[in-house]
């Protein structure tokens, strides 16, 4: 039986890619570029509706910050990667996508040593949104796979997404949807592309910046529109004795856990906090 | 002034891809490849001599056992690469080279979870080989950038070298040559790219595989040859007090740590058990 291939598997879908948008399979990347070589870049996935991504002034902000402290420049302005973004979504007849923006230190000669002078290499892509709405509820294990947050690229949405691929796959062979990654130190940290929230007798806890999670821009939007969330070390006890469990990201907004290593959490269905903060981030 | 370019900053390099031959210029390397987008990926840098890697054998043991636990194919045998690289060696007319053995996942979709169905990719470059014989003595800081030895991936040779390439940046910034790394526990791990040994007292030691440290190839070949160093933790204070210290990676050899955080280490010369470690290493 033969399948349709889809055009991106053809290479016949389009990429901005350093000022110029080009088909993906005319796209050029240098075979010395740091970020394939090095993991030496990092990268934002946004969500865009209606042909724009509403957020991305805080994706932008996010990915700055990384990059002045790992030195690399970032030789597009907000309104140009707007430009771009729009660009790359009109060509592609999209207007709900999740789109991704990588930013690499770019080609240089071998070994770890910064070049004294850089090139860096900026791709966008942006791919049909998957994401139902609401999204669907989701199990997950507690992987033993941890987050290092002692290090200084912790904080960081790096290239260097490896334990996150070898949590998602512990998570998968056990017929989860996702993976709970505890810290060095034991503690909560975050899924393996989400920030965690937990609802345990009416207080609502989400693991703070030094547990080796990355700033959400959801979680960041949640922490504003509810003051009243605590910013705490959470245990992996805590986890078991929640009421309920939430996810978010940018491209799911809030998702639901209902069930941690085979064992429900809460009554096992989402609750109404969960679905309050699903209604916060809809409604703003 | 003009500079003369040389032939990789021109492109005109070559590079060995999926059992092709090609110009560096000409080399595609698809925007969806997991090893840019995820560091998804592996390598191996070997030292090249009379054309050919003489210690190949370890380092694609090596390879192939960290391809094995992340389920990555690869997709030639110990003979296809060495053709592979002395084909490469004499199209670059390069006796003495330092090989870069470079394995990602391959392209796949948006998003962590492994594609079932994956086609890596393979490539190999040549670089004249910089090493001076001996090594010259090395000044090293102690990094703040952690190792984390918890992690399944500390002990593979990932394309995630990013937390390296910041600590040697933090080495160059004080002047030094490279940087010690502690792992979470504050144990000694490595080097940014090479094994430490320590002599104190009349004994050898060097950090056990346990401290997040990469099983180094040129490190097993010196511990078979020396079955008297001790493989167990060793503190930042045993640093401190030690008489040598010294570095060992594939194209390096032997090299002298002679100053560690403005302090000289022992006499502040290279002392005579480097020099006897150098000399077994050469006389293979």
């Amino acid at each position: 039986m033969k399948t349709v291939a889809s055009k991106k598997e053809l290479g016949l879908g389009w990429i901005w890619q350093n000022g110029r948008l080009v088909h993906e399979g005319a796209a050029r990347i240098d075979p010395s570029d740091r970020g394939l070589l090095l993991g030496d870049g990092l990268f934002e996935t946004m969500l865009a509706t209606h042909n724009e991504v509403p957020l991305l002034p805080r994706h932008l902000a996010r990915l700055l910050a990384s990059a002045v402290k790992l030195g690399i420049p970032v030789p597009y302005d907000a309104a140009q990667f707007t430009a771009a973004i729009r660009s790359l979504l009109d060509v592609e007849a999209l207007s709900q996508a999740a789109v991704r923006l990588t930013l690499t230190r770019g080609p240089g000669p071998r070994g770890l040593a910064i070049p004294s002078c850089t090139l860096p290499t900026v791709m966008i892509r942006a791919f049909p949104s998957m994401t139902s709405s609401p999204p669907s509820p989701a199990r997950a294990i507690v992987s033993s796979v941890p987050r290092n947050e002692r290090s200084p690229t912790s904080g960081m949405k790096t290239l260097a997404c490896l334990d996150q691929v070898l949590a998602l796959r512990q998570a998968r062979e056990r017929g989860c949807d996702d993976a709970i990654m505890l810290n060095t130190a034991g503690q909560v940290a975050c899924a393996t592309a989400a920030n965690v929230f937990v609802a345990m007798g009416g207080t609502i806890t989400t693991p703070d910046l030094h547990q080796g999670i990355l700033p959400g821009v959801t979680r960041a939007r949640l922490l504003e529109r509810w003051p009243h969330v605590r910013e705490r070390p959470l245990t992996q006890a805590d986890l078991a004795s929640a009421d309920e469990i939430f996810l978010t990201n940018s491209l799911i907004g809030v998702r639901p856990l209902v069930e941690l290593d085979s064992k429900p959490i809460g009554s096992g269905q989402p609750g109404p906090i969960t679905c309050e903060a699903a209604d916060i981030l809809w409604s703003r």
